[in-house]
């Protein structure tokens, strides 16, 4: 048996609640390197120096690790959104600063952003339902008081969400050509763009 | 040997081009099936009635499949585009007209729009590169006549683009809720209540 690398914390190692941790950024180490169908829980224990048993106590299977890695992305982002407009009162400023925030977290956290798309929230529990739905609830509020006169008060965010996934996407897939965006700072200066041409106040 | 289907042609049966066509179209049947990771040439040449070797006379591999799938949309896109732009004058409206194309071109051909995704252009030949960028410039024109006095002359066209595909994209992953979206109908609803939101005549 090869002597354990003292860095890597044995099973007995991690408080409760630590493995799941270890597991959860393994695991998106591991898609970032190989991609998420190669995802493995075996590997992901190997890489958080634990037996190939130990995920199972935290995951039922590989889908559940993905969804755990989505909702962590959806709580991630819900905050991120909220701490980027506290300090912001005008409410189409406040829409572009959510904006951004949402732009910079998709380009930061790619294999969160991803797996967020790749669940199917459906097959979620209700109390998991309600972290999806967090961050467009709250593009809601946001988006209201910019067009508070839409018959259909959820319009405005569906529009928002819809022009910052897109982004997201694109730059993520690379379809946004080096003469446009050729850094992170040049997308966020894209994204400030588009905002102000698709959404101001009138 | 079991008795041939005679419905379906033989090898020897089909034109030139035909077979190629017809594969495609196999193909483009089998990923909406069984999704993308499950799609195998073998599997296409017994649903177009082949041998397992002659789709290799037209495809090196599965991944030349889809890029002739993500070609052939990219083409179709662009026609339906342009079909819908053409007894249209008003430069908003006719990027409206281009959005909504768009959308409908999207959720009509979900494989294909897709395979345009997953495939990498950069991979591609120039010629087949051009292709791949046809619908994006003819945005840019359509765009242009919109926003004529922007300093990036492209920014429209990414912002339009950016809503599009975001749009697309949320629907094709069933992430606008039944509330909202019920029907294609409603789908192209959504898009021009979106578009006359963000994109209008000042």
């Amino acid at each position: 048996m090869p002597p354990r690398d003292p860095k890597t914390p044995s099973k007995a190692g991690y408080h409760h609640g630590d493995l799941r941790a270890a597991l959860l950024k393994a695991a998106v180490e591991l898609i970032a390197e190989v991609g998420l169908p190669k995802l493995s829980l075996r590997e992901c224990a190997r890489r958080a120096g634990v037996s190939h048993a130990a995920p199972y106590r935290h995951f039922a299977d590989k889908d559940a690790l993905v969804v755990a890695i989505a909702l962590q992305g959806f709580e991630w982002l819900y905050e991120r959104g909220k701490a980027a407009m506290e300090d912001i009162t005008e409410p189409f400023e406040r829409l572009q600063a959510y904006g951004v925030a949402y732009l910079r977290f998709a380009l930061e956290h790619p294999v969160h952003y991803r797996a967020m798309f790749a669940m199917d929230p459906i097959e979620c529990s209700q109390a998991e339902q309600k972290i999806c739905s967090h961050p467009f609830e709250l593009l809601v509020e946001v988006a209201q008081r910019c067009y508070p006169n839409q018959d259909n008060p959820q319009l405005a965010a569906v529009s928002s969400w819809s022009q910052s996934h897109g982004l997201a996407m694109l730059i993520l897939d690379g379809r946004i050509g080096r003469d446009i965006i050729d850094s992170p700072q040049d997308a966020e200066t894209l994204a400030r763009q588009i905002y102000k041409l698709t959404h101001q106040s009138e």
